[in-house]
Parts: structure tokens; C-alpha cells; sequence
């Protein structure tokens, strides 16, 4: 038996005497000192907020005082479960000098000091941590502050609030109860807001909430606004051990023991008459990245106002016009915070009687095109270096850029009928068709918009997957064949939509209520995996942009890592030189068997038992190939081209066996109910050909095809079909050479697990290579490489080096075999239960398993560049578009990553952050 | 494009003057001498044959004079295809002195010398090498030879063998010219054999065969026997470079530089009168290694006649009797040499004229019987230590002590109708079933020998495959399901017999021409893999062999790694623990699960969809599962048990698909043609049945199943399944523990990939377990661990050794992941042809392949131990009963490997022979 190691909490010191637990907004330099001037030692130590609130203090922007309590001080309570004497002494000094510098006092109803407790960690968690506003008000200072000529609704609007906010974040009252009493007083009042409700109703409110906390509780509201103020400090330190909190740091990978920092901050009040106001603002157009200060504000009114849209809000412009200076000023301060933080700013203000404060300033979210203007306008601006510039941009940002979108306002009003995978970003609209050669017809010769629906996609419905708008499957997963195909071919995709009940025989799904015919609209959207009824209109964003081009050529001057293409077909190739690709990583020449004039060709090859039909059948297959090849080389005229010998068992080319045992069955049936003898011998020879196909898928069919006969394993057993794939590319290669054209053929064989494999393989096909160069009496310059796929390749990249002249890494097939796991079956099965409980911490097929599969590649890569230190290294396949694991290729210093045509502009982004995070590591 | 490196052969130093290149038999310490004393370099100068005849001069045995040229005269003669000046030189010396020590003369025909001419490598290289006989002899000669008194019919005989011999050797006459002469003569005087051709017939065919010399090479037959040797000496030096020669070293990975000696030795003849015998014997019997000196002889004949049977021989103990001097010295000589060389010896003599001559001595070959006596009785005769011992006795040979094997007479006499794979070694004899249930109640009613023959097995034939003495399957690889179940119960099987054609409905199989019906009587031998007609007789060798268990007893002191076995059952148990396995290290529950009486319970869980049904199935395994694991702790009181929870996926316990849709097409058919509603309804029920089965292996079917939902994958899904499996082990224990039984379980979770699922699935179950001893009141001492059965647990060993107690490598299946290759499809594919062309060295599922999953497993090692110095690392399957597998795992420091109980022997002997290669090398 093991003993689990238990982590005991070490006690902590307890000599917090002499320790700075408070700081004053305008004591930023001396938390500075206290952390050696890193200010992001800072803000673990102030929160965002406090920090922030003091860093403007310090620039000399207008922030009501305050002070913040550290997160030190928050670990200390939590150490002890008692409110340290220390920090409440530091707290009450700090008070004294807020009153001292407002001139207002805590218990003075006269002129009372009324403050907010804020929490603040160092990194935003969102919704976790609790806030009490109005901290100074109670009966007293209430009454007095009308009778000085205060707003009684608003007064006793605000006291409700600290009563109910102190009742749920001190006491845990839940807030339904207060809510309720609310709802009650809307009712009986008969209106429809809060805004309707009356002083009366606000003043006979706060009473009700007192109760309800007295009920509840059993304790008083505490009258004493230091009581209110060290409760309510207590109460957010205790929230960094609420559920929630816990929950979202561990979900965010954010440690236990950082603590939160507490905001104390004086109140000020939009709301006190015409010369006050309360705004947001962007210090640029967040939709749009124009360089130009834009937001909303509202006269008279508090900052919930201008966020709940209860009043109509008013243009930053207007502003201008009724308080000049105030906008002046503003205008400048949000300058001097751009300049200050090298970003686009989010802030929000208020103007008490005139006086502009500033409550807030963060950076400011926005849209992906915005990101590229402002980054680039930035740089012309001096303010950020290129670098800079392109580590703002995510690599999923310039995703958006490349396919279209749904009309944001057309999808809330459409009718969302069910969600599954979202494997290929874009949006799709068309009408249903059920089949391949449906969706062909309909799209090629009808002019119609399509979406191909089917249970699953199979290599020979690529036809109509292509003609096809968008894709939608009832199974498989994210990397299924529609996924790779659709995502391929920058077509948008759901898939594994498992609540599609499809009918193929009647020609028609069903999902949840909804009946939908062949021929009907349906919309999808690939990046959200949704799935409407009807047409949704769409926009098609730009590629063009000359923003997102500028950080393009930005990331290109710093990136190491090429970035290469996946591309079957001369029109991706070009697509993806467009966008930036440096070669073809993987071109698959299987796909070209599939094409619906070459598939009888490939079929006859595969059934028949005679030698000499067999290599006729091969040798018809020989212009078709160099042709394909004569297009590539064109595209990529400078650039190599690395093409992948065939590579799948051929029972994919052949009727599947379930679908030829069903219609057997189906037709003995009728041979058994029909009459007439005439149909009897057309059924009879119908089932001869079944059988015939039968026969042979049969003896073709393999336990576990992904680990069966495919690869070089096929090269090794009929050596003329991969022969005749060498001799068609070197004879184009050869015809474009002759022609100017500038070729650098490699070629890769897939699936070698030992050096024998690749030598036998390699040198048939090499010096089928000299053969044809010799007859066209010209040397071109090419490269004979392999696929390393298989563990054992990586294992013994040292012997594969000996042979190959360069590797690409197959992470796809890598993963299946280093986890043991059958992507077909898994991505429906285990592995989103495994996702949702966490036992794998991301799906394996999307990202490289850094730990395991990253280690093995560490390892290949190492081993096979000990003797051949040049040897040229890449990684196809899916995980070539994901940015993190480019970050990881670039790490292992491999020579490119390739990628889908519509992955290559992420990809060139994701290397040159790959590069940036490394210096800053 | 690569250049390969092209090794050119650097030019030999041509410095030969001065270097010795001719032995005389009485100068083997000059040769030791030169290679500085070491006996293998003697042998890699001399050859095999020089150096052994020079050893014997040394002795004092009489053996005729003679010398050798070395292995260097022929590399030197191989690197100018000239006949080095110096080696002549050295050779007639060497002549001149055979002719001094025997009185004989070259070309004087009163007293001629007769020499023999043979080729002598230092590693035997059967049938490769060429002989010429009888140098020395030409017409006068022969002629001088008669006219002395020689026997005509002899004189010409061996002068016709020098001619024939010479022409086919020296100057690639086809042999065949030369026995057509023969045959020709044989019929014209009318008789059968060359014994009866006379003297005349003889004169005739020496000269006929000079006149083919001279009409197909157009050379003459050389008088001059100087000129004659020179002649076969350089024939024996060509030889070399043969193509026999070549393919047998490329096969037996004997580099080609060695080159071969040639040795001249003087001839003797033991068929010149009554005081002339020639003989063979061993020095020890070769069958039963009892120590008695035993051969045959003949008098008054020559060598060849004793081998080829022609003559009735004598027993050795007759030469006793009638030379009772030479018998007497041959019988000291015996052993002299045999502890000269402390092994048993092969020796050849002859007696020319009553004087002893020794031939040849090497070690003799003998059974595996007289192997493990031999092996005893000369430890205890102090001739070899008791590691000599062990390291003589082949694991391989320990194999034919535990089956059953055929009389070799009955073998020969009986008709071979096929060879397969032989997978599980033993004679079988029975009747022909077809299908489980078939062969079990044969055997257990009828009490019938029976052999299953199917086209493969499944899971639930094993009732079948249980009760039947042997398997034979037309379908499936080494590894296939039948090899596996066979040689886990010791039952003979042949496997992948293509030719067989199985005919399941007419209940008969066609072999060629031979047709089987279901009852017949076969034989098969899984040790050759041939299948019989009829019934031949068998022998049973009996394990309780003392040589035996002697030779195991001394490879237990040597060994290190422990031998555990794979046991499901308690008789399984207790027959390892009598072949001295030392604990369980895998015992597979789920082969509990398909017991008769079981399977429709686990069936049931598996179809329900209502959680309490299902929960209501696993509690009814209970009982039944805690039984089995009793029997086992009982079984192996003291030793450890390794309990391997659920592993297969779950489609394996329902029908199979193929199965289903073929009987729902029959039974759909049957409906449409049936006419009464009573039939169409019974029909109908059973359609109904068969589609809810069929819907739910629709669901469970995997692309992949290898790759698929199924070891921990299922125990997380079903944590239930697993929790009561833990259960049940846990009472078991408990049970016997009180009883007094010293149980030590261990619970190993199969195919992890991610150290969660085992953290996950561990901390479930081991709350089981305390649960279960905590109401049990009493502790047990436990482990928790995992197999190592994908890569990625490999590649994270150290993350896995945080958790796990101990590692079990599953090295079939990493073998599969490892490779990329499915072992059920491969080895009736691609992986034959790769074995037949040497693209893999050797089926990586009976040797773990060293180079690649070596390399994987030394890191898991090393990486488990890196914090866990003590874990306990085994490894269990196929390979664990594997000798050169036992030896890496013995490299790698493994605890233990666990292999079936019939291969325990073989492993004790294998992991003496790890330590002993260990100490040499």
C-alpha cells in the first residue's frame, strides 16, 4: 500500500507586525519598492483594479481618493480565519486620511463620506468576487443628506442598495429575497421598472430589507459605518474561498494561494443635477479600430444607467457640446492613458457638479478587425514595435477574416434547431441534399446552393462534398473524414450532430420537433457548430484587409518556422500561395483515385486476379496522374512540392461491405417474391456482381484498418502502382522543367515502421526516378523522404535518417498509436467524456499531446538529425493549423508546418508568436 | 538527391612474403601462436576440420599425416584470382614432409601417395564446400597399384571417383554427365546397384569420364598429381565466392571476408582386407545420453558404405570382439577426446590393415533427453560446471518434455495432408467437430478425442477449444485468438492453414484432394505445424525428467528475473506453480466471463439500457467472480497474484455482426417464402430478437476495436463493472486470509495512455477495496498498477509510477501501437511476405523487436524507477515465454516475466542464460 503524500499547509509566519498591508492610491511608488518595481508584482499584489486606480493617481488623472488593502493582508485572514488587528489599524488610518483629503467623514451626516469595497485580484475573475457600494449610509446620514436638499428617491435608492448588497455579500442572504420584496413593490404599484418605483416605495424597501437580514440572521444591519466597512472587507477576503472562486481558478489554472486585494474607493454620483454625467468610452472604434475617441453617456444619471439601456444614451459628441471642458479634458486623459498603456482603453467616468473623475480604465475589447487596424496604426503611431503589434493579434482572430459570417442580428431572430461539432468554420447556407451525387446535380447543374447532409462522409462522396456548400453529419468527430475534407476544402462543416435522425430511404431528418425534406434551407455555422431552419443572411469578410496583410508581413520577418500547405488539387495550391503558403507539405494521391471517371480504373485494378489486367488498369491511371502533377508543379513553380505516395487500404475504394451484404439480402428477397423469369435473370446477375464484390471487399476487410494493409505496406506489395505514381510525377515534373517552370518534387512514403521498408520501397521507386529523367534526357533536383507515423519510425529516426532526406511528422496517425486510440471511434465515444470530466485536458486531435507525443518527437527529431544535420523536417496533417502546436514545432526546431490553405495565414502568425514567446520566456 | 556510399574494396596489402600460409597437423602451436593462443582465431585460420585434425596430432590420437592451407591463402588468392607463388611453395614442403612421415610418394607408383583434398571453413557450412579424393592415382599409377596385389574393382573405383570428382569440383562438368555413364553401364550388365559393376566396368567408366573432361572443357585430365592438387586446391579456394555459398552466408549472417582453408591429408582405406573396418560412433548414446560408447562399423569397407546403408553395419560392441586392440584404443581415444573437448563426441575411424586411424571428432548432435542427461552426469564427472551445464540445454529443447509428441515412425508412414503455422507445440489426435458446442459435448458426453477445426475462433468457442485435444483453424496468425487460447492451455494447435476449405453447412472440409467429414480422424502436430489423415500413435515425455529438473534447478541459483505465469484458472495455477512459476502475472478476468452458465448475465448488462437492470447483472458476477479468485489465492498461497480488470470491448461478448445480418437475411427470406402464420410468426420473433442484438452491436461496433473502447476506457464508462470486480478480489481475500492463506493481490488497470485515467480509476477502486477489508475487519496487503501497453503510458512512465505500484508490459499490443501494424490482420498479410523477404528480421510478435519497443521499454524503465527506485516492472503475453525476449527483459532489469504455465520451464532456463550471456559478453 502506498501512503498518499499528504500536503500539509505549512503555518504560516505569523510576525505581520511592521508589514505594509494598505496602500493609498497615491502610494503606487512605494508598492513599487516594496516588489522591486515589477509591476506586475504590483498588480499580484494591489489587484488590476487598485493598481490601475493608483497608476492613474500617480499620472495625475482625476481619481476620487481611496486606497487598497493587499492581497498579503487577504492570506492573512485566511491563515487565520481572524480579521488581523494589524490591517483593520492600517485601515482606519487610511480613512482618516481619504476624509482628511475629501474633506467629507464617515458618521458626519452632514457631510458624510460614503465609499465602495471593491474586490480585486490579480487576474480578472469574472462574476466571482463581491462588491458593497454606499458603504457610510444609514438611517442618520440618509435623513440628513435629503434635508441638506438631497434627491430623497435617489438617496434611499442607494441606501437599499449598500443594505442589500451588505445583506447577500456579508450575511449570505440569499438575494431572492430581496429581490421579491422588490417584485412586490413593482406589482403593487402596478409598473414595470424599478425606475418607476417611487421614494416612498424605496424608503419603505430598505425597511423590508433590514427585516429580512433580521429574520434571517438574526443580527442588526450595523448602523456604524467602520462596522459596515470591516465587514464588508471581511466579506470579500472570505469570497476567495467561495465555491465559485474555487471552481474558476481551478477551471483557469490559476493558483490557490495569490489571495485578492480589497478596493476601498470614495463614492462620487452622476446623478446630482444637470452639471453631472456619467459615460464609457473607447479611447478608438472598437468595431472598427478607427483612431477616434468614441463611447455614450447620459446627463444626470449613475453608471448602471448607461449600461441597463433604460434611458436613451447620448453620443461622446455631445458631450463636447454641453460641457466643453469637461470633454476636453477627457479627450486628453484618454490620450494620456493610450500612451501610457500602449493600448486601447476602456473607461468609464462620471461627472459630479462638473468635476470629471475617472472610476475605471482597462484595455478595451474588440472585433478581430479592429485588433489588426489598431495594432497597426499603433506601430505608425511609435507607440508599440512590430513585435508588439503581432503578439496582439491571436491566430484565431485572422480566422474570422477568411469565411464568411452570419449576419449577427439574422441569427438571433432564426430558428437554432440543433448544435454538433464545429469542425470547419464559415457559414453555409443551401437546401438538404442526401447524397453525393444529389448534391453534385443540384449544385453543378441546377446553379442550387447546397448542404450535403449524411450520417457520415466516405471518400467517394468527396464529389459531392466539393460541389457542396456547407456539411452536416449525424456522426463521427472532429477529425472524421467530412471534418478533414470539409476543413480541407474551407468548406463549413458540423458534424456528429447526434440528435439528426436521418431517413435516407424517405428522404428526409428529423431533429427534436422538426421535419426537414430533402430540397428544404437549412443554415450552418461551422465555427459555432449551429445548425438554423431557413436562410440566414451572411458577409463575407475581406482577406484583403491591408491591416491584417501589414501584420501578416510583420509576423513573416520574425517567424523561423516555413509555413506550408496541404493541397490535392492545382486551385488549392494557388489558394494557398495566396495566402502565404512556401510549399505543399502534403499533396494526397489518393484523392485523385476517387474522382468519379478514375474510380472504375481503380476498382478494375483492384478486382481483378490477373496480373497483366491488373498493371493495364494501372498504366490508364498513368497521364491521369501526371496531369494532377503538371497543374501542381505550375502552381508552386520555385516552391517544393512534397507528394504522398497512395496511402489508404484499398477496400476504401470498393462498395462498403455492410452496404453490399444489405443489398444482397434485399435482392435474394426479391428473387424468392418475383414471378417473371426475365426479372429473375436481371436479379440473379445483379447478385452475381454483388458477390463478386463481396468476395473481395471480404478478403480485404481487416479487424483494424488503421493499423492494416496501407502505406508502404501497399508500395511493398504491389510495387507497380506506386511505381507508376513515381513515374507520373517525374514525367511532369520533367515536361515543366523543359517548359521553364521551376520544380522540386519530394517524394513521401507513408507509414514506414522499420528502415527495411523505406530502403526496398526507396530504392525501387529511385531508380524508377533515374528512368524516366534518363528518357527525358534532363536532371531535375528532388528529394525521396518518409512519413514518420508510426512510433517505431520516431523510435528509430536514426535509421529512417539514413535513407530518407527528409521526415513529416504524420501526428494524426502519431496520435491514434502513441494513445492507443482509434480516432473514429473515440471522438464519438470515450473521448468527450473524457473532455468533460477533464481526464484528458484537451483533445489529443487538435492539440499535440506536448507530454507524451511531444517527447517522442523530441526524440525523432534529435535522432535524426545526430548524423544528417540538415535533414529537412515538417509535421502534416491537422495539428499543422493549430497555434499551439505550431508553438511546439517551432520549439523542436523543426523546419515547417503545413496546413490546410485556409490554416496558412494563422499558421504564419502562430510561428512568429512562437518565436516571441520564446524570447520572452 | 543523396549519392549512396559506395564501399570500395581498398586494396589488400600484397606484402605475402615471409607470411606463413601452410600447417602441417603437428604444428597447432605455431598457428596458436600466431593468433596469440586464442582456439576460436585457430579455428578462423584452419578451419573447423584443419584445426580439430591438428588438435588430435597434438593428442597423440593417430591421425594421418596431412596439412592445411589457411583461410588467409584464400583471401589472398579471392584479391588476385592468381595463384599466390608463396602458398604453392609452402604446399610442397609441407607434401615432402607427408611423404617422409609416410614412406608414400607422390607420382612413385611402387609406393604412391594418395591425398584427399577438402574444404574447411571456420563456421560449418553444410553442402556448400567441395572434396576432391584419391589425388595421386592416374593410369600408371593404378596399373602399378593392381599389378602389387591391389584389388582391381577398388584401384579403379577410386580412380573413376578422382576423375569424377575433379571434372565436376575443378572444371563445373554437370555431374550429370558423368552419372548418366553410370546408370547407362548399370543397365547394359543388367544390374541395380554400382556395387555389382566389376573392375572392368569401372576401367571403362574412368575412361569414358576423361573423354567427357576433354569434350567439354577440352582439357586432359592432368597426370601429374602435383599439378592435380594445385588444381583443387584453387577449386576449394573459388568455392567460396559460389553462389551457394553466398546465399547460405547471407542467410546465416556469416561475413563474407572469412574465406576458407583447405586441408590435404593423406588416404586410408579400411576395404583393403579382413584386418580393415571402417566405422562412426558417438561417445556417449545419442538418445538417451546414457553414458556407453555407440556406433557402427563395418569391416573390410569404406566410410561411405557405413552411411549409405548399403551393408548390413555391426554394432560397436562386435568390433570388440573381433579387433579387440583397436577397439581398445579407439574406446581410451573416445575419452580422451571427450574430455579433451568436454562434450559427447561424433567421431569417424577406419582400421587400414589393423592400424587405428581417427578421421574426424566433433560434438555430437543428440535428443533432448540425452542433451539435459549428458549435461548432469558431466557436472557430476567434473568435466563441466554446473553454468556449462545450463548454458548447453536450448530453452527450445525444455519445450519437447511437456507435449505429447508423435512417434517419428508413425509420422513417417502416415499422409501429410497440410502444414500451417505451428502455434502451440504437442501431437493432437481426434475427431473432426466444426464447432464448439459440437466439440464439447463429443468430449464431455461421448467422451470423444476431439479436434476443433474452424475457420478462426472467437472468445466464445473457448468451451469448445477447452474441451478438445487440438485446433486447427484455416484462417489467423501466430497470435491469432486460437494460438493464443491454445498455448495458454498447452493444447496443440495449427493455425492458417489457406488451403483448407471449410464447408460449415455440409459439415466437411476439402484439403487438395482429400475431403474431411465432420467425425473423421485427424492428427496435427503443433510443434511442425503438419495435420495427418487418420490417427497416428503418440509419446508422452514425462516432465518429472530428473536430468531435467536438475539442469532447472541450477538455472534457478543462476537467474535473477523472476518466472511468473498467466493463469485465469486454479488448475492453470497449480500446474505453473509444479513447472515452478513464482506468481500470477496476469490473470484475465474476462475469461470468466464467457463461461456458459455466465455469459447470458454479462449479455444482459450489456443490452439494457435501465441502470438498475444493469446494475442488478454485475452484482449477480459477484459471487461467481469472488469464487475464482479463491480458487487462485488458494492456488498460490504465498506467491503473488496479478488480477488484470476487464479489458476486451464489449462487442466481444454479443454475436458478431457479420453473424446477425447473415441470419437476419436467412430469416427475412424464410418469411417471405413461408406460408403458414404460425411459421411467419415464430419467424418473426426471432427477426425481432436478432435486430435488438444486431442494433446493439451496431452501436458498440468500432472502426478500429483494437484502438477502441475497452481496458480502463470501460472502467471509467462502467465504473461499476470494475468497482465489483475489485469487489469480489477484495472478499476473496479477505476469505482466504482468515482461512490462513497468504494472499497478496495486485490490481492491474489495462491500457492507460494518461496518468488521469489511471489516478481516476485507482482512487475509485481502492476506496473499494479498504470498504471491503474494513468490513471484513481485516487488512491485507495490496498493490494498485498498471499495464504499459500503449506508448504514451511508456513515454510517461514517470507520471504513471506517481500512481501505480507496479508496471506489467502488455508487449503484444505495444508491439501492435509500436508498429502501427494489427496483429489479426497482419500476420495472415503483409507480415508473411515481410518475413519471407526480410524486410523485418523476425515476427516482432514472438521476439520483442530490441530496436524500436527496446528502446520504448528501457525508457519506461527508466523513467518508472527515476523517483520509484522499487517498482516492480514485469512483463506478461506472448513474449514473456519468448527466450531472446526473456533475455532484453533481463537487460532491462525487469522484476519478472510472466508467460502460460507450459512455457515456465522454458523461461526459468532462458533467464539462466540472460545471466550467463551477460557475464561473457
Amino acid at each position: 500500500m502506498k501512503i498518499s503524500t499528504q500536503q500539509r499547509a505549512s503555518s504560516r509566519k505569523s510576525s505581520h507586525k511592521g508589514t505594509r498591508y494598505v496602500y493609498r492610491f497615491n502610494q503606487v511608488e512605494e508598492a513599487e519598492k516594496k516588489v522591486g518595481g515589477d509591476w506586475d508584482k504590483v498588480r499580484g499584489l494591489l489587484g488590476g483594479k487598485g493598481a490601475n486606480l493608483a497608476d492613474m493617481t500617480r499620472l495625475g488623472v482625476p481619481v476620487c481618493p481611496g486606497f487598497t488593502v493587499t492581497t498579503e493582508a487577504c492570506n492573512l485572514y485566511l491563515s487565520g480565519n481572524v480579521f488581523p488587528d494589524e490591517v483593520w489599524k492600517q485601515q482606519l488610518a487610511a480613512i482618516a486620511d481619504v476624509e482628511e483629503a475629501t474633506g467629507k467623514k464617515f458618521t458626519d451626516s452632514a457631510n458624510p463620506l460614503l465609499v465602495s469595497c471593491r474586490s480585486g485580484a490579480k487576474f480578472s475573475m469574472p462574476g466571482m468576487m463581491d462588491t458593497v457600494l454606499n458603504i457610510g449610509l444609514n438611517d442618520e446620514v440618509a435623513q440628513a443628506w435629503v434635508k441638506r436638499g438631497g434627491d430623497e428617491r435617489f438617496v434611499y435608492d442607494s441606501y437599499r442598495r449598500l443594505v442589500q448588497m451588505f445583506g447577500s455579500v456579508v450575511w449570505d442572504v440569499p438575494d431572492e429575497s430581496f429581490e421579491s420584496v422588490i417584485t412586490e413593490r413593482r406589482e403593487g404599484a402596478g409598473v414595470r421598472s424599478d425606475a418607476e418605483l417611487s421614494a416612498r416605495d424605496w424608503i419603505a424597501t430598505t425597511k423590508e430589507f433590514k427585516d429580512i437580514i433580521q429574520t434571517q440572521t438574526g443580527k442588526e444591519f450595523p448602523v456604524d459605518p467602520y462596522q459596515q466597512l470591516k465587514l464588508a472587507t471581511e466579506a470579500v477576503f472570505r469570497s476567495w474561498r467561495g465555491k465559485r472562486a474555487i471552481d474558476y481558478r481551478k477551471a483557469a489554472c490559476i493558483p490557490d494561494d495569490l489571495g485578492t486585494a480589497v478596493t476601498i474607493q470614495t463614492m462620487v454620483f452622476g446623478n446630482m443635477g444637470a452639471d453631472c454625467a456619467t459615460g464609457v468610452a473607447m479611447s478608438r472604434n472598437a468595431s472598427t479600430g478607427e483612431p477616434e475617441l468614441e463611447g455614450d453617456f447620459l446627463i444626470n444619471a449613475q453608471g448602471e444607467d448607461v449600461v441597463a439601456g433604460i434611458r436613451q444614451t447620448e453620443p461622446l459628441s455631445e458631450l463636447k457640446r454641453l460641457m466643453p471642458n469637461a470633454y476636453a479634458e477627457f479627450e486628453a486623459i484618454s490620450r494620456q492613458l493610450e500612451n501610457h498603456y500602449r493600448n486601447m482603453q476602456d473607461m468609464e467616468f462620471t461627472i459630479e457638479k462638473g468635476k470629471l473623475w475617472l472610476l475605471q480604465t482597462r484595455d478595451g475589447k474588440r472585433t478581430a478587425q479592429a485588433e489588426v487596424r489598431i495594432a497597426v496604426d499603433m506601430v505608425e503611431e511609435g507607440l508599440i514595435s512590430k513585435e508588439e503589434a503581432v503578439k496582439r493579434v491571436q491566430p484565431s482572430q485572422v480566422d474570422t477574416f477568411l469565411h464568411p459570417q452570419f449576419d449577427p442580428a439574422a441569427r438571433e431572430t432564426s430558428q437554432l434547431i440543433a448544435t454538433g461539432l464545429n469542425v470547419s468554420p464559415g457559414a453555409a447556407v443551401g437546401v438538404v441534399a442526401f447524397d453525393a451525387d444529389t448534391a453534385e446535380r443540384w449544385a453543378t447543374q441546377e446553379g442550387k446552393d447546397v448542404i450535403m447532409v449524411r450520417p457520415e462522409t466516405k471518400p467517394d462522396d468527396v464529389h459531392g462534398m466539393l460541389a457542396s456548400k456547407g456539411i452536416l453529419t449525424s456522426r463521427g468527430g472532429r477529425t472524421s473524414h467530412a471534418a478533414l475534407v470539409a476543413r480541407q476544402f474551407g468548406t463549413p462543416a458540423v458534424v456528429g450532430v447526434i440528435e439528426l435522425e436521418i431517413d435516407l430511404e424517405a428522404r428526409k431528418m428529423q431533429v427534436g420537433d422538426f421535419l426537414i425534406q430533402e430540397g428544404d434551407w437549412i443554415s450552418l455555422d461551422g465555427a459555432s457548430g449551429e445548425v438554423f431552419l431557413d436562410q440566414l443572411s451572411t458577409e463575407i469578410p475581406d482577406f484583403s484587409n491591408p491591416y491584417l496583410l501589414k501584420i501578416l508581413e510583420w509576423a513573416d520577418e520574425i517567424r523561423t518556422l516555413q509555413v506550408w500547405t496541404n493541397a490535392d488539387y492545382p486551385r488549392d495550391a494557388e489558394r494557398a500561395r495566396k495566402y502565404g503558403a512556401q510549399g505543399i507539405g502534403l499533396c494526397r494521391t489518393e484523392h485523385m483515385f476517387f474522382e468519379s471517371h478514375r474510380l472504375p480504373i481503380v476498382q478494375r485494378m483492384i478486382m481483378t486476379k490477373d496480373k497483366a489486367e491488373q498493371k493495364e488498369a494501372i498504366d490508364s491511371l498513368l497521364p491521369l496522374q501526371r496531369e494532377d502533377f503538371e497543374g501542381l508543379f505550375k502552381a508552386m513553380d520555385g516552391l517544393p512540392v512534397v507528394i504522398r505516395l497512395l496511402d489508404p487500404p484499398l477496400h476504401e475504394f470498393l462498395p462498403s461491405y455492410d452496404e453490399l451484404i444489405e443489398d444482397l439480402a434485399d435482392l435474394k428477397i426479391q428473387l424468392y417474391t418475383l414471378k417473371a423469369p426475365g426479372e429473375k435473370d436481371s436479379i440473379q446477375s445483379q447478385i452475381d456482381e454483388k458477390s463478386t464484390y463481396l468476395e473481395r471487399v471480404k478478403a480485404l476487410r481487416e479487424v483494424n484498418p488503421m493499423l492494416g494493409t496501407r502505406g508502404v505496406r501497399l508500395g511493398i506489395l504491389i510495387p507497380e502502382l506506386t511505381k507508376m505514381q513515381v513515374r507520373a510525377i517525374f514525367e511532369a515534373a520533367c515536361k515543366c522543367a523543359k517548359a521553364g517552370i521551376d520544380v522540386q518534387p519530394e517524394v513521401m512514403i507513408p507509414l514506414t515502421s522499420h528502415v527495411n521498408e523505406l530502403k526496398v520501397q526507396q530504392r525501387e521507386l529511385e531508380s524508377t526516378a533515374q528512368e524516366v529523367m534518363a528518357q527525358e534526357g534532363i536532371e531535375i533536383q528532388y528529394k525521396f523522404g518518409t512519413m514518420i507515423e508510426t512510433p517505431r519510425a520516431a523510435l528509430t529516426a536514426d535509421e529512417m535518417a539514413e535513407y530518407a532526406e527528409f521526415f513529416s511528422f504524420g501526428t494524426n496517425d502519431l496520435t491514434q498509436t502513441v494513445f492507443g486510440i482509434s480516432r473514429d471511434d473515440a471522438e464519438s465515444g470515450f473521448l468527450i467524456h473524457y473532455l468533460q470530466e477533464g481526464i484528458l485536458p484537451e483533445n489529443p486531435f487538435t492539440t499535440i499531446d506536448r507530454v507524451g507525443l511531444g517527447k517522442l518527437m523530441e526524440m525523432a527529431v534529435k535522432l535524426g538529425r545526430q548524423d544528417h544535420p540538415d535533414l529537412e523536417i515538417g509535421i502534416c496533417g491537422e495539428h499543422g493549423g493549430d497555434p499551439a502546436s505550431i508553438a511546439l514545432c517551432h520549439q523542436l526546431g523543426l523546419d515547417y508546418v503545413s496546413c490546410s490553405p485556409f490554416r496558412v495565414p494563422i499558421a504564419r502568425l502562430a510561428a512568429a508568436h512562437a518565436v516571441l514567446a520564446d524570447k520572452h520566456s
